[in-house]
């Protein structure tokens, strides 16, 4: 094995040429066979094997920088930096991130995992670089997805200014998790099936020269513009009109032709964008034909490609996207907006039975949002569906372009509290605090999937901003037997006893459920309430479980700054001041990778911690 | 008066067109001497009179809809839809807003305020229109300043996908706030010297098809390519790229050439950009001169451009750009980042004095906080100077570029609280919130213009992410004695008496003051603390005081929900369960446009009120 032999940079850049096939060769057996056992991002990682070596061959790391957008693409450069051995452990807790982590090697420069933040953190390290007189190389890669970003191209906009080297290198398969959309991407694909980009920029310059200008009214003009033809016609224009210099496109699969388009854009001195063809799951026929499925998997059968068992139960994910289709044919105002999420949100069917109805306008938050926003002034009622950690992408579109003017957009915010193996980027653990502190907006969560159905038809007819918040995986299923119907701001009595009072959101009423079990089991009565509304918090609720508990224990699967225990218990101060309070929530700290239940654990949100927790502390 | 005519827009419609200068000067009479009198956006009014008049010409309002980005420049729009009369009252409480408002008319289809919104908005009206089968046409009107901000260029990546009329135009007037930046500056700058738009395009394709092409390798693939070299030989091929076809540029002084120009646009049946050349600060000498100056202004002089005077003390901003200078002296490695706010944020003369280590990204946010991110990650110290209310476009960037990284970024957190005259869009009021709930992020607060130094002090040894935030105007100058030694996570003890403890933050310190000395005066004796760190707050300092009152006081210029009160009682009941809590802080609602004395007495959160309260609520 060509891949046992390496034990640093030297080696991958000491190794014949004709070696190189062979290395790529046995990286993708590797990848192919470690993921299937531990489940990780596949497709991508697939698709950059050469473009990795080529990066390594042409550049001193980690001396020089490069700087992996989203992330999830860095396997193989996690295993020519010396990590292969850690892949058993992948996105385990206390095992290998499946992001880059300068805490895990000198060969990550930067943390990533949201999109398109790498020509921005790119360009701070150039200017950073330059302003204290090194010299070392910084490389941001990119995919086209992530160019659908408004970040990138703010980004773009000021590499303009770079008077020293800085290469941005255009991964483009052509997709994001799901296809592309937009204009962006429609100009991408002209370039692809464009000539490549060997001397054709020269040529073209020379044959410009050569054409004979005959009389016309237009000829002045066109020779004045001459040069301004010369760069038009250049491949990639909207690059260089940005004053960037584009070199491209090249086949990402091919070594050599890499490794000399890389040594070239190293010799500039200013920006520049390295176009680079590359195929999704390149090499793994299932994850050619269904790069989507494969972009983030569990475990699966290789021979296959198929999945190893999951639950037989459905998903938050699932149950959602099977109301919104319901809710589809009774609404006719209905319309969703997806992130480049489409399979993620669980919209996919929506979009195909409502066509019209269905946006997704890539990897663009912001615009999402504000978007949505606009549909709402005109008349229509939109769902925006997004994962809780992207969401804060929208941020300030929640709060400036929705909230302010009061508009009724519903955002079904997905993968919200813990994620698991995807780690600090995108555990969703801070929107009940960013949400919370915005006048007119609303946040519900569901303890189970009947309650996620009850509060989507609810949000279907409530007027207003409107945020219900679920966690990724497995909906649960029990307490299926409590259905009071939904009413604005009010919470949910499930049972009603003595001594401690436990009022939970969300997933953690299931917690709750489970510690009173317990506890009742060892004697200690507990009563149980589903607060169902974050904001507003339902304060009857609050003065009923005062008035007749000692000590009330709020839980909620989010940090505790700005959330929904910190309200709740200055309200009990002010009214009930002999009530204890425990706030069960996260710590004020970043949540690594790893499995939900060990974090759970970890944290001391699981129903055994929260009871020890309370005997230690003398709470009972 | 050609303006007292006009009753709606019929009587625009109808007016002769050769009186349609005469109007236009007329509409410049009256903005520039309104606005000497109340303040307001001048040069950017000044610059659109003719580009409104051309819109209500060809468009029929109320029932099309036009959406002002950022919307300082709605002014004509304003006096043509009716609201002349109210001028007098502009940006005061109760008065007209100085931005759209959907409550304000009907004219005003959609609230703006922060920057490159409008596109995506517009867009979801006319996919809204589409949907619910409507006919009316829609129209963003973006500034070229804004066009560097990445939601606009996220929207224009959708804009491709209309099969439908949607009309962007570009107001194009060289300037954000200040001069603009970047590569699409440079690009668009190319096209305001090419050849009008008129009938360029077709001429183009004609000659290009005239030109004879002799023998050489290049011709065939010149052949091959020359629809492609048509459309990159047209001005705006970068918007045509991207699947949106542009007409321009047009002079945006020029009403006929301006309505041509937008009656054709009207045409198409897709997403067409119109580029208006205007010249902001236009007829009026000195806004002409110093249109950055003229951006927003107060009360000035109308014959010499002089403002009223203003206060003799200087502001938090001019405190901080001094102290930048200073620190920039003596350490090598601080950079400075501002998002086309160097004015407003007090670094043009940082700027000046260290060109190389100051950075304007244009109205660029997000790009602002990761490029920063990655100066840190190199191994700079960068200070990112921005708004408070525009900050929260970075908010995603902060939790997930500087944070999870743990970056020695500080942030200068300027126009925090309220600010006034611009209204719900620009209040700082939730920085606390979105801020303090970020791991690893510390937030702190000056109380006075020396504690404003003295943080930017601690904040250049502090290497973490920190937060300073700090009011529009005058630094306060009171409470001068106090300069207890900043130290991590404590706060200060200014005054320790008995009874009632006030423990304030920020700007609130000094309304603490007086409200100790009226309370003092009545006999009340009253402690008063300053917490100086909003995150961590000082647990020490908060067990002092409630050790030795029977009444804590939080007083913060933020909302309550995830603000410094809420986390400070939470502690208290868990230790102090006997001692009360009042929290004096901002409603869950917005605040809209008045004086800031105004607004505070509005809010209750002036001295007089807080005592009112205290013994109304019987709390004293």
């Amino acid at each position: 094995m060509i891949l046992e032999r390496i034990k640093g940079t030297r080696e991958i850049k000491e190794l014949p040429p004709q070696e190189l096939k062979a290395l790529a060769q046995e990286i993708r057996t590797f990848l192919i066979r470690s993921i299937s056992r531990t489940g990780g991002h596949l497709a991508s990682n697939l698709g950059v094997v050469e473009l990795t070596i080529a990066l390594y061959r042409t550049l001193n790391l980690p001396e020089d920088k490069v700087i992996w957008d989203v992330g999830h693409q860095s396997y193989t450069h996690k295993i020519l930096s010396g990590r292969m051995a850690e892949f058993e452990e992948l996105r385990q807790y206390g095992g290998l991130s499946g992001f880059p982590k300068r805490k895990e090697s000198p060969y990550d420069s930067f943390d990533t995992g949201h999109s398109s933040t790498s020509i921005s953190a790119g360009l701070g390290m150039a200017q950073g670089r330059d302003i204290q007189g090194q010299n070392y190389k910084v490389v941001s890669v990119i995919g086209d997805g992530a160019l659908t970003g408004g970040m990138a191209y703010e980004a773009l906009n000021n590499a303009a200014r770079m008077k020293k080297n800085f290469i941005i290198v255009l991964n483009d398969n052509k997709m994001s998790i799901s296809e592309n959309v937009g204009g962006m991407s429609r100009y991408l694909n002209g370039l692809r099936t464009g000539s490549g980009y060997n001397d054709l920029k020269k040529n073209v310059a020379d044959t410009l020269d050569r054409i004979p200008l005959v009389g016309s009214a237009m000829i002045d003009k066109i020779k004045r513009t001459k040069n301004s033809i010369k760069q038009l016609f250049i491949p990639g224009m909207l690059f260089e009109n940005m004053g960037i210099t584009y070199l491209g496109p090249v086949d990402g699969h091919d070594i050599q032709a890499l490794c000399k388009v890389l040594r070239e854009a190293q010799k500039l001195d200013h920006a520049v964008l390295v176009h680079v063809i590359t195929k999704k799951g390149k090499g793994y026929r299932p994850a050619e034909r269904n790069p989507s499925y494969f972009h983030g998997v569990g475990p699966f059968d290789v021979e296959t490609g198929r999945s190893a068992a999951e639950g037989d139960y459905p998903s938050y994910t699932e149950v959602f996207s099977r109301k919104m289709c319901q809710m589809g044919e009774r609404y006719p105002k209905l319309v969703a907006v997806t992130a480049a999420m489409p399979d993620g949100t669980g919209l996919t069917a929506f979009g195909k039975r409502f066509p019209d109805r269905f946006f997704d306008v890539g990897i663009a938050e912001a615009h999402a949002v504000t978007s949505a926003a606009g549909m709402a002034a005109s008349g229509l009622k939109p769902v925006v569906a997004v994962y809780s950690s992207f969401l804060q992408r929208g941020y300030d579109q929640v709060l400036h372009d929705v909230c302010i003017q009061n508009l009724p957009v519903l955002f079904a915010v997905d993968r919200a509290g813990l994620v698991g193996s995807d780690g600090e980027t995108h555990q969703g653990i801070f929107d009940y605090s960013f949400l919370t502190s915005i006048p007119n907006m609303s946040v519900m969560a569901p303890k189970n999937l009947w309650e996620l159905r009850a509060m989507l038809e609810f949000g279907m007819e409530y007027d207003r901003p409107l945020a219900i918040r679920y966690p990724r995986g497995q909906a649960y299923r029990g307490l299926k037997e409590f259905k009071q119907p939904i009413e604005y701001g009010k919470g949910e009595m499930l049972y009603g006893e003595a001594d401690v009072a436990l009022l939970a959101v969300g997933s953690m009423v299931s917690t709750g459920e489970h510690v009173r079990e317990k506890l009742k089991s060892e004697g200690v009565s507990c009563s149980l309430a589903n607060g169902r509304f974050v904001k507003p918090f339902d304060r009857e609720l609050v003065d009923r479980l005062a008035e007749k508990h000692r000590l009330i224990v709020t839980m909620e699967e989010n940090v505790l700054q700005g959330g929904y225990g910190l309200a709740v218990t200055a309200y009990i101060h002010e009214h009930f001041p002999q009530v204890k309070v425990l706030n069960i929530a996260l710590p004020d700290a970043y949540v690594e990778h790893g499995n939900v239940s060990v974090l759970r654990k970890e944290l001391r949100i699981d129903s055994d911690s929260i009871i020890k927790f309370m005997k230690d502390g003398g709470w009972l």
